[in-house]
């Protein structure tokens, strides 16, 4: 967890959770759905002395949802038929046309628990389950992702598992976010610390989409000095030191100014607009857009001209300018956001690589063009362009 | 691997490569940057006999990048500064203002790989690494997808990957996708099939966004049988068993027929044209769109009178409808797909509770508009109203 990598990577909201508990998570294991594989895991990490051991999916009601039955097996109990869990089962799935034979025995399936467990109610079908075994409390959660966070809050709004949370040991932490720093350079800035500082806090970094995320760990008053060093390294590219992200500083952004912004995406196609929208209450800020993807929706519904687009390109600093300002014109807003680009695989030239893109920003005070090359498959150069996109936005506002 | 869920989580690619040459996968462990518990690790497999151990990650220049020391650590070597990993480093961070000693660490460090280790040239910075130890060879890739696949790729190809590749026992396999059909109806289908198949058969289930993906895998003669069996039961709703997903089949249906498709996206804010245009060659088949956020863009870019959007509202069959003819028209596609709903977690009401949906698919002859309720948080609901747009309009090309 002190990396940040797992929490981007595979543990995803509960890990993020967990860490906010101060809990140190000691790995993250994918199993196939293989009964005694799990059950010989739940058994073993009993035996190691695990506090929590958190398992997700495999809960449903075919064949390979195991998962409840390797945790009893694992933890040397039985499974019992939850009467509550049961009812929930046959409210939600009373809809579906099924055998009524069938239907007791999946009813009778999904409503098992191991013997002793407290019953998670269903945000789904499926229930889950919080089951104290040795020093452990293992807590049972399903698959999918938004099934799987009520049901996380929920169980952890309660003892026992509220109890074990509140044991958490929270050190001292912050997490700065900076743009446009390669890794080397951060490595840089990090030697010419004060050893004091340096020796006194942990230093985690996650790279990604051409932003360094940096989690400090250690005294208050050393965190201050690493962070204010890191300041004064990278000045105003160090955009964040509270934990809020690229998405939450722009609506913030647009939001104190009482400004709007629309977007015109041609190469990635409305990644830009999914992701400003993303954010709950964006709807404050963001009126929306134009995907302008063949040259014939970039003169219709942005008016970018033939004539510009045929002498200049599709793929250019003037069709990025147009295309910004178009799509401010056309739906009223105070800032015009535009990318086009050379995504990929194909349609590469010499003088136009994939991986070329443009990015308008057009505001009150007039128009900004930056043009890079990013490095990368189709979706890492999408996805570097969105973010360069909002930073080129963030900017502009502050 | 049998799974399908561990394909979809968390391995992801490699996972995926790994399959298709019929590897299975024992399990995939998520670490922190402890460098005890990733040498630990590495050792444990090597002594179980594991063939073959793929890293990720840790490969950065900053001091919690901890992998080849680890890698060495477990396998029980040492560290090598390798001349070729060295002068590709030097080029590739050759524009990064750096200190002149601090330069030559940096390089040192990360031009470092276990002693006796194949080198996998840097697709960015970081080198990887391949290593006999024992039974097994370790693998050893940088964390960034695009750099991890095409590095991958580079080694698979080569001895003595690609001689243990080959090795993979890869059974005869068939996966199905399955639209619009409950768990639990599939689980009262199969229990329906001829016993033969069933018991030669073995069956995962991924449910996601609506789908079913089906992994059978069996002999062919018994894995046909399922295969009909499924498409007897639920029709078209089976749209794919050649392994081609939803977006492959919409594309398809759109370049066999010559026609092209817009889209008119509020609550999904640039969701579904991001998803069209994350398949390359997309430019073939999509023109574009409007992202109708606000409704002063729905107006001014859909022509959705203004008297429409009082009576019935932004979130309705009327608007949806307005929307998908509105984008076709102005972006003069043959089809027009559209998306207004309340994803929440604001804005619900009791008449227009969050999760409601309503989607227009606009064509050549006509427009069909679907009302749905999805339950879940916003990220689900808007996925899941993507996923059921495409598959309107792949139904309605089909």
């Amino acid at each position: 967890m002190l990396t940040g990598r797992i929490a981007d990577g595979n543990a995803g909201p509960i890990a993020q959770r967990l860490w906010a508990h101060g809990v140190r998570i000691a790995e993250t294991v994918v199993l196939g759905d293989r009964v005694d594989d799990i059950a010989a895991r739940v058994s073993g990490a009993i035996a190691d002395g695990i506090e929590l051991l958190v398992t997700t999916g495999g809960l449903g009601p075919t064949a390979d949802d195991l998962t409840m039955e390797a945790v009893a097996r694992g933890a040397g109990v039985g499974l019992a038929i939850d009467a509550q869990a049961r009812r929930t089962v046959a409210e939600r799935t009373a809809h579906m046309r099924l055998d009524p034979d069938l239907r007791e025995r999946l009813l009778d399936r999904q409503a098992l628990l191991p013997s002793g467990a407290d019953l998670i109610p269903a945000a789904g079908t499926a229930p889950g389950a919080v089951l104290a075994a040795g020093q452990a409390l293992v807590v049972v959660l399903p698959g999918p992702p938004w099934e799987r966070a009520q049901m996380w809050d929920w169980a952890a709004a309660r003892a026992p598992l509220s109890e074990l949370l509140a044991r958490g040991q929270h050190p001292p932490r912050k997490v700065l976010r900076i743009f446009a720093v390669p890794e080397s350079q951060f490595v840089q800035a990090m030697e010419r610390l004060d050893d004091r500082d340096d020796e006194q806090v942990g230093v985690a970094v996650c790279a990604r989409d051409g932003e360094l995320e940096v989690t400090l760990d250690g005294p208050l008053e050393a965190l201050e000095g690493v962070g204010s060093h890191l300041r004064d390294a990278f000045g105003d590219r160090v955009y964040s030191d509270d934990g809020q992200d690229l998405d939450g500083a722009v609506q913030n952004a647009l939001r104190e100014s009482g400004q709007t912004v629309a977007v015109a995406e041609s190469c990635t196609g409305g990644g830009l607009g999914e992701r400003i929208t993303a954010t709950p209450g964006s709807s404050d800020v963001f009126l929306g857009g134009v995907i302008a993807y063949a040259n014939s929706a970039k003169e219709s519904q942005l008016g970018a001209s033939e004539e510009l687009l045929t002498r200049h390109g599709a793929v250019s600093a003037e069709a990025a300018r147009a295309m910004a300002e178009g799509v401010r014109a056309a739906l009223g807003s105070d800032w015009g956001i535009s990318i086009t680009g050379v995504a990929g695989p194909g349609g590469g030239t010499p003088d136009k690589p994939v991986g070329l893109v443009y990015i308008g920003c057009a505001g009150p005070s007039g128009t900004e063009v930056e043009e890079h090359v990013f490095r990368g498959d189709r979706e890492r150069i999408r996805a570097r362009a969105t973010v360069r996109a909002l930073h080129m936005l963030r900017t502009a506002l502050t």
